[in-house]
């Protein structure tokens, strides 16, 4: 057994891992207090990390992540460059030998092994080099800074995402496991605008972080939805520098799904404009396949999210799309409950007034569940959505300009 | 060669068709004038019709289309009873037999043969058959009310759908082609929250009729997009008691292809909350299949409609989304214009000063064209879809409260 503890700070507890921010211009808004978050950050480790990885299916992916791509498999890493407000995407190759362009400046600043790039912004811009490059001068590369860091990598976020574990074996040996991440709009199953890098001192062997990290990713970054679409840039990796010497699988496992879980919720409270959170469960379906087609449609549906805005109990959105996503369904063995409240049955189909009056204090909750049983096999699936509001338009109408 | 010349008053030129409404209490809300529209609405014939028809792939179609599916194939009718405010879906085998009860009640007015019903409103409730029955005693069933029928059948319409063709062949001999419709959301490739009534007078034989409605939703109703949604109600029926002995299926085709087209992009103007209309052509894909994927996710996709609403030239969301969409595509290959202004190129890539201007200008317009040519094939498909304002999310936020 082993127990998992929540540590402040994130990044910093990670034996061997240093990150920083710097402010290079590129970011010019101050927040409301007015302090000026960074726009440029690093992750390194004194000693080179096994990578695991995982990137948008967008077939635009950006120029970082084709970079990326060119390391040899089973590659080692000691650093990690990311950038806000330029995602340094459909840039072509230029975009590409920019980041090694980059890389050439920053070598003489500190020891570089096989270097990672990371960017989130705008798309179309090549990388504004010079600009970036006075980064180098300010990082200082010894600094253990997380929140500054978590806040560097932000864009329209309203506030930083980073967790850190501390797992202890019950031999009393440990290892830390942290994260920071961002994302707040474009969020949809097969990842999302998000970028989220995740770094750990335990011992885990090099197959063990391309499972587990595959495991994590699908049961949370690629489980929640803002508004369906799937952005150029989305990137999630593992470094793991084996500082600690202390490994064990199932307790890695569980830490690490706690925080992709967390950090995937984050992202969805986080979600523009948005002000609740919903599970969508579909059981009870022909297959999994079926439950997870249904699951998605009810998260990514604009009907659905802005009947929750609305906090109208109108099942009616719930059931037609489902019966839009063209799976096995069935209207008399179909069976929704909000939370525990049964909303629709085969047997009890119109709402009566003190049942619509229950789902009204249901739906006033920040977050809550609705389940989907389809009464026909064992398919089941579960997607976390959340609503939209009149701030979801306002943030992206007004984006950019 | 023939000559289309259309007419005002819709239905009401089709020889053999009559029409009416009447508010029976479902439409309590008056317009901004003090009138009240109606709510139950006919379409009948003196002669027996041939019938084609196309409804939703929704799998939870409502009781009116299943009512409709149980009539033997190659059926006549000469009677359709339509009502807005309550969809009759996901009420069971009661609300087919609702249905049936009501036309039991109507036989006593008129002489009805194998009359079809359909209806558009809220989902999940019984129709209130007492109060829809008071119709039948208010009915002018020799009544030709065009206008008054094109807004009694409207939901969240903001102005009614009409439209009527005279069809001239070159020996003089003529034909009427006629159709209202409503819809102004939930409306997705794959038909929309929309019913259409097409009737004509023309000597077309049955085989046509299917055949060229085929066609002829294929590239109006189900290229049109506001919100990605397919609802439980979707019909387009066409009507055809032959009366005036007169066709020719070049010119019957061209006249209904004109008028579904029409009432599509009418139905897209009055998309809700929407500002403007844009068609969304993909070219130079490696197929057909790619291209009609890659049109209509652009026209689903929140962050394009939301960039449409905000007028800003953010060509990255156009290119992320037909990265996202999973089809074959080159960022060096691919060209975007917004009308004939080149707004990307694998040469050209940012978005000089002038340009942009020009963009800004472009989007402006209430309607205009982007085209993305993928460079790769022959594969083309065009698709429709308008923007996404604040508008969209109240209308959605506050529907049925």
């Amino acid at each position: 057994m082993f127990q998992i503890l929540s540590l402040k700070n994130g990044l910093d507890n990670v034996q061997g891992f240093f990150n920083g921010s710097t402010n290079v211009g590129l970011r010019t808004k101050p927040n409301e207090d007015g302090s000026l978050d960074g726009d440029v950050a690093f992750i390194r480790s004194n000693e080179p990390c096994d990578v695991a990885a995982r990137f948008t299916t967008n077939r635009f992916a950006a120029a970082p992540i084709k970079h990326f791509q060119r390391y040899p498999k089973d590659f080692q890493t000691n650093f990690i460059l990311i950038n806000a407000k330029n995602a340094n995407a459909m840039t072509g190759i230029k975009g590409i030998e920019d980041i090694d362009t980059l890389f050439a400046k920053l070598e003489s600043k500190t020891k570089l092994h096989n270097p990672i790039m990371s960017s989130t912004g705008v798309i179309g811009y090549r990388l504004p080099l010079d600009k970036l490059a006075t980064a180098f001068d300010n990082f200082d590369f010894n600094a253990r800074d997380s929140e500054k860091t978590a806040r560097a990598i932000m864009t329209t976020d309203s506030f930083k995402k980073e967790i850190c574990f501390k797992v202890t074996l019950d031999d009393g040996n440990s290892f830390h496991i942290a994260a920071i991440a961002k994302g707040a709009g474009m969020i949809n199953p097969a990842m999302a605008t998000m970028l989220c890098f995740i770094v750990t001192d335990a011992d885990i062997p090099k197959e063990d972080m391309d499972e587990l990290l595959g495991i994590a990713v699908e049961n949370s970054f690629n489980r929640i939805s803002v508004d369906g679409d799937t952005s150029t840039n989305d990137t999630v990796l593992l470094l793991a520098n084996k500082t600690s010497m202390v490994y064990d699988k199932d307790a890695f496992r569980e830490a690490l799904n706690k925080i992709t879980f967390e950090l995937a919720m984050m992202i969805l409270r986080d979600g523009e404009g948005a002000t609740k959170v919903v599970a969508f469960e579909v059981k009870g379906a022909a297959n999994d396949e079926d439950a997870k087609k249904a699951s998605i449609l009810l998260s990514n549906s604009l009907l659905v999210k802005t009947a929750l805005f609305g906090e109208d109990p109108n099942w009616g959105r719930i059931a037609s799309t489902i019966g839009a996503s063209g799976i096995e369904c069935d209207e008399d063995k179909l069976i929704i409950h909000y939370d525990n409240l049964l909303i629709y049955s085969g047997e009890q189909r119109e709402l009566d007034k003190e049942r619509e009056e229950k789902a009204y204090k249901i739906m006033k909750q920040n977050s809550f569940h609705i389940t989907c049983d389809l009464g026909l096999g064992d398919g089941s699936y579960t997607s976390y959505g959340c609503d939209l509001s009149y701030d979801y338009v306002k943030i992206n109408a007004e984006y950019r300009t």
